[in-house]
């Protein structure tokens, strides 16, 4: 049965410099590539702020997709979360040019009775310490998925271990893994994930897909495979998003369930990349997520 | 029906030092690794050269097996191929530190009339040169494949492009395909392979697996996750046996059965990794081998 999934991480303006291309304040943030991404499998309500630049065209951008935008707040005294960030040479290393909390710097989580009573939690990319504050709010969640990077791991490691242990699922990359259990092997990384309190955790491995090391097993996922990459922006975003809302959607969250789920992280973060900003995730649609998930398991079918 | 497999490549001794380990004198080489992994499928046989100090104890690791050695030449002259190598922390980078052709300066292959009708070939990591020399000697190989390596698309990418037109199945790792294809993106790199004039590309990504560009499909097959890495030698080898060996061994060159030989290479190499030299290959058994392609079989099972 569909439950309701609460999102949380970070609505940005970002600047992006790829190798081939750029483009200017364009709709990014963790919350919204999960948001829209989740929209595709569960009731999502987005908790987050903007700032006094925030279009109105972006606002929609959200709706249109029936995200719940009752919790998202407006600043009216800051700009919107600003990031500037280009992509090296055959996109082998990302460089943060130039960050802005904006809005995010007195930002108070607030979620109404509905957010409260959210049975399924996405807490988005963005420090542990507004991931805890909005998971304080919501009552009795039945599944908590976290998602983080290696800033936080870096800077606030104590604040994010407390975090990791009310939560049931983690999602890192592979060098965030090694980087939290102190080795080189991802299979060691990815057990020693579960003994930091969390039932079970996901290691996303980029263009080679993503792993899932869980008490009642192992199991790894191939990428759907893109021969266009055009920004990997808020893949990782989509992917959780996409995870978490699967969950949401069919109220499960059993090892096969969270299997199924990456599946549908996978084919929907391989949409992501294909464009700047969402626009690919919104104008591709349900179809074709669908139709790169039956990819995914033919290609995945040994025999 | 189970055909022979003609293994040609290096047998050689190695001194290999690792983050927590070293080992002298230890049997090593592509035709080493490929031939033993090779054996649990197919018969083998071996071409290549040893010299005056390699030991009856290895030539019994090798008949112990079953690999058929006539076309193993003895150089009274020189020593064995020698390579010494050292695993830098984690496991990241790979030096050679000393590296002695030795038998290998005036190897000139020879085949024996059984070698000669061998209707599988895999062509193990050593110089396009000798790959080619050899190849010229077999009559009507049904199926070839070509293991090669960084340093022979350096230096002598023009012998190199000339063999892949006579492979049906060539394998590189994933920096060896994106050098190949000039191109960042591990799916055109692998889509450009096939360019290159053989049927159908292997790229094997380590830790992560390999992935199968054929005209007939893509394929991803996860690595079995080794938790105890002790030594990465020979792990190429052991999967590029592996698979020869198993299409030798029923017969079939098919797309459905490139997949089940890279199920034979992903478990087969899986358990060279966990001990210097060949011993784990060696010591394993057929058992092992096929117990890890069930689990493999497993932790890629979506649904």
């Amino acid at each position: 049965m569909s439950e309701k999934l609460l999102v949380i991480g970070s609505v940005a303006y970002d600047c992006i410099e790829t190798p081939d291309d750029s483009a200017d304040f364009i709709l990014g943030g963790s919350a919204s590539y999960a948001a829209l991404a989740a929209s595709y499998f569960a009731p999502t309500i987005i908790s987050a702020v903007v700032g006094n630049d925030f279009k109105e065209s972006d606002i929609k951008r959200l709706t249109a997709r029936s995200v719940d935008i009752s919790n998202l707040q407006f600043d009216s005294a800051k700009p919107t979360f600003f990031w500037r960030g280009k992509y090296h040479e055959n996109f082998n290393s990302r460089e943060t040019l130039d960050v802005r909390l904006n809005a995010y710097e007195d930002f108070k989580p607030a979620l109404d009775e509905n957010a409260r009573n959210a049975g399924f939690v996405l807490l988005g990319n963005i420090s542990p310490a507004v991931q805890s504050a909005v998971l304080d709010l919501v009552r009795e969640p039945r599944f908590v998925v976290l998602d983080t990077m290696d800033l936080w791991i870096g800077t606030e490691r104590d604040d994010l271990m407390k975090l990791v242990r009310r939560c049931d699922l983690l999602i890192v990359n592979d060098s965030e893994a090694k980087m939290l259990a102190d080795t080189s092997n991802i299979i060691v990384a990815g057990n020693s994930l579960l003994k930091l309190g969390a039932e079970s955790a996901i290691v996303k491995t980029g263009e080679y897909g993503a792993m899932l090391f869980h008490k009642d097993g192992f199991f790894t996922i191939p990428a759907y495979p893109v021969a266009s990459l055009h920004d990997p922006t808020g893949a990782g975003d989509s992917f959780a998003g996409a995870l978490a809302g699967y969950l949401a959607g069919c109220g499960k969250t059993d090892f096969a369930s969270i299997k199924l789920g990456m599946l549908a992280g996978a084919a929907t973060a391989s949409m992501t990349v294909e464009s700047f900003s969402c626009y690919k995730l919104e104008e591709n649609g349900l179809d074709e997520i669908e139709r790169r998930c039956e990819y995914i398991k033919k290609i995945s079918q040994i025999q």
